[in-house]
């Protein structure tokens, strides 16, 4: 496979939607290689998965050629780019703001540790919490985020506090060092420039089945 | 506001991320509606809420003509009309299997009531669960699911099981007669042509902030 790439230096500002498909591309990749498929074209890659060819061929090209001509991809040289393109190639130390329902879920979700991302510390104001372990790791007062963050090398944190906390705590992040911020809680949240935050609405999954089922019964 | 509306049968096939566009275009409008904007333009919408206009345009056209020349957009006008068109303006009857952690954060979850998504219905595999009310809603074995999907006419399952259930709950979902499905358990699913299945994969949300992270630290 052709691995010349591009100087991320040059590299264009790349949109977010290319971004989130890359990791779809990483996951088809992955089934591909489970089920001992070495080669595969842009066309076939499409079809198998439910995917845009052309879209295929124009996200890759943000990041150089993968393709051999009358061949395809290489599936595990492919996947193992994509994987350092995504950071996928390293572990990310988390903190988790928030143990509640969710943030107990979220935790405990599997995907996350699978791809690298470690919450190395959980932090939630309830004092009947804090000193419980979880799966080795000790729940802590938000007091404690500074120093924490510092110690711990942490470099995104995940908030999963009521609406009513979330921009308290998303200040106190920041504040702490911590820049990169996914977001589960409901509501606005404002944030500087330099800070990248992505705010997950779980209703907008079910909204796109509702389309279809509206779409259906007119 | 112009309504003309295309027929639903000459509704042309919708990308699925367009549907997702849709979704966050009526929060921009709720929120712009909350903040007293009466009109706005494709160009000031987009740059509010960092969307791309020519994105807005393109996909507000798949279902007619919104704008009004000079005056741009009617905010609770195109509002209530991306509602409609997501099938937001009525109430969809939802069960949710699996009640631990995930699913019961799900079933707290205030984003999908407030868009007229209600779980009227649970199940748990878990007998020591069975019986029990959580907010008016009881905690059912799977056996009851033909049963309650048909007296309580739900039309969207929540799948919120280990990985290793999910398959045989989804055929169960399905022999219900329930043929849309917003799956949370991680791996694959395998459901036939007629079933709108989609899987919820947490970790992309975290892989599109670790790529700009990975971009940064190069």
């Amino acid at each position: 496979m052709s691995m010349e790439r591009r100087s991320p230096f040059k590299i264009p500002r790349i949109p977010e939607m290319t971004v989130r498909r890359l990791s779809v591309y990483t996951r088809s990749l992955l089934q591909l290689e489970e089920d001992g498929v070495k080669t595969i074209s842009s066309q076939e890659l499409a079809e198998r998965f439910s995917l845009n060819s052309a879209q295929v061929r124009k996200d890759l090209a943000y990041f150089g050629e993968f393709g051999v001509r009358g061949i395809g991809y290489y599936v595990s040289g492919l996947k193992a780019e994509l994987q350092r393109i995504l950071g996928l190639d390293r572990e990310w130390q988390v903190a988790l703001v928030g143990f509640g329902n969710l943030g107990s879920a979220l935790f405990h979700y599997k995907g996350f540790s699978r791809q690298g991302f470690r919450i190395s510390t959980i932090f939630d104001d309830d004092a009947t919490k804090w000193g419980k372990v979880v799966d080795g790791v000790t729940i802590q007062p938000m007091q404690d985020l500074p120093r924490e963050a510092k110690a711990r090398s942490i470099q995104i944190a995940i908030v999963a506090v009521p609406g009513e906390s979330a921009q308290a705590v998303t200040e106190k992040l920041v504040a702490a060092g911590i820049k990169t911020i996914l977001n589960f809680a409901p509501g606005r949240i404002k944030a500087g420039k330099d800070v990248r935050l992505k705010n997950v609405d779980l209703a907008i999954e079910l909204e796109t089945l509702s389309f279809y089922l509206a779409q259906g019964s007119r």
